[in-house]
């Protein structure tokens, strides 16, 4: 099913090593090629709604195999995926899902949330970066 | 778990005699530190449909640590958070939902649903204030 | 709607103070008429998981206007109402939840769950019998 | 909210360990005083219905601060909690879900699932004796 868990954790622990950096607290889930959940932590004191919204934004991710923040621009009034988050027990569409490649193949995504939409796809990204320099 | 059941009456208590004063029908709900419902209270005639908004009000104020009208403002079209509602089984975020803090320490959330959004945000503040000057 | 507030606090408090009586923990919610929730109240360090319990007690004594354990006794393997529980978005047929009657006429019911179940339904008659003598 | 991060983490390490020595896959999750999910980790192959299995098993064991095996033996036809189940959005009272306690305090709960219900308590016990030994 792609990831690891040894990968989802070197993601996962890259990506809480950013938002240490960037002095915030993030929920942080990976899940697999079959969007189920691999791997998830909560920092101390995250925000509580937050556990359920990073493990959509991975699933999202990985629904679609692009950035959460890629199919909000589509899912805005008038555009062309509006309400899209309807779908599938409920869809998260701002940033901070991204999916995890490993050359082509999409093995999996990773989902934060916990602060802006800035820093939750600043943190993501991290996660996802770690792996690439593997 | 935060608030206790006594400071979940004085809130409640304090909510609905704003509630009086100002001539309206509420619903009141206080959850603790872990988003759990710790009391409610219908007032007689209050919309029925409001129970359930009184109490996703008060989770959603704890769920993100800020009055739900603030998160509101984010989740509109072309906002940050756009439909961010879809998570958590479904977030209620317009006026009427206020965290209860302990000093710096978040020990709960009150929610007020059943008149226009203002008149929610009022009572609801009513409620938070009572602590504070205990 | 049947109950008032007032009569679901008396009910609701008779209800507390038996429960302390007997040193035990309880979260407590009221119904009216319509099967909607009039009041609730968790008592500090009560079972969480209770909650939702407490709540789906006073609905079914409502739904079927007789006491929990009454209904629980028809829908085991082999009864007549077997498996119930899977209607109304899920039922609590054990003890714990009983009708309120004015005169002959069902006004609403009480749920209460955070004990065993014998202590449960005494817990809830304690709330019954206080508004019977008044 | 009771249990942090880092003692999750200690839980959740300990839990594998002891797997591998059972040579089974598991999903391994951990929720706080208030029930919320903190960490969760999936062995790699291990079943994929058993990561919603893990996540109700931890919330069930602290929604009533009891191992879920405890609670299933209450839980069977003719028991006095018959089909309690069908509360909370769905409990699993089968072994695998133990309280975590600090002192006498619960901090929060871990659940286990992937192997048999005897496997799955065995590893969750791991988990919980792991923080004990600290």
């Amino acid at each position: 099913m792609g990831i690891t868990l040894e990968q989802a954790e070197v993601a996962s622990q890259a990506a809480k090593q950013k938002a240490q950096e960037l002095g915030v607290k993030m929920n942080i889930a990976v899940v697999d090629t079959g969007a189920n959940l691999t791997s998830f932590v909560r920092m101390d004191g995250a925000w509580l709604g937050s556990v359920d919204i990073a493990m959509r934004k991975a699933r999202t991710a990985r629904y679609f195999d692009m950035p959460t923040g890629e199919l909000g621009k589509l899912s805005q009034p008038g555009g062309a995926l509006f309400n899209i988050e309807h779908s599938n027990g409920g869809l998260i569409t701002f940033p901070g899902g991204i999916p995890i490649l490993n050359g082509d193949e999409v093995i999996g995504a990773i989902g934060v949330s916990g602060s802006t939409v800035e820093n939750d796809h600043t943190v993501a990204q991290a996660g996802v970066d770690a792996l690439k320099n593997q």
